[in-house]
């Protein structure tokens, strides 16, 4: 899989900046970071694993929610230095706050409202 | 519109990573970094800017290229540190290359192959 990861341009802090989009309902869940070895894991397992930076550890993603992000597709952008997940949501819901999406904060007028 | 931006966390170097959808195709078009600045322009305007890392300077997308992305929504996730831009692309065309979104490579096996 080494062929693939050279294509990838992380950051000085050796990550990738990654999106998570849901195949079925076509909404973005969430933005999240990769390093080598969480790619490498993920392209291994089939599931999505992170790399937390708050934990500064791989993280794989569902491990004590159950919510793994099976991968249906991955794409890597013209500059290399962002990534795609298409997947499968498992139980339909991303964040751990209990939401779908980790984007449920929308902009209404000058304030943020729950959707 | 400061209520709005104070929910917002940047980073050290005072950015926010931002992701942008198709609100029709629903595909997920690009990631880029938005500052301060950047946030009030496009709330101001209707029309999305972002921060240009390396040209350090406000980026109004589509201001050559006529690829304006105007603003249908805007999310901002659990963290608060990303954000999410549901957009009406303009052209259909998202990408400096021509091809819609920027994430057209596609991981096919061990390679990358154009989408």
């Amino acid at each position: 899989m080494s062929d693939l990861i050279d294509f990838v341009k992380f950051n000085e802090e050796g990550l990738v900046a990654s999106v998570a989009q849901d195949y079925r309902t076509r909404k973005v869940l969430m933005l999240a970071w990769m390093s080598r070895e969480s790619i490498l894991k993920t392209l291994e397992i089939g599931s999505v694993f992170y790399y937390s930076r708050s934990r500064k550890s791989l993280w794989h993603k569902g491990e004590t929610s159950g919510q793994y992000q099976i991968v249906k597709d991955i794409f890597l952008d013209c500059d290399g230095d962002s990534i795609l997940l298409i997947v499968d949501q498992k139980k339909g819901i991303a964040c751990h706050t209990g939401k779908p999406s980790c984007f449920f904060r929308r902009r209404e007028g000058v304030v943020w409202n729950e959707s």
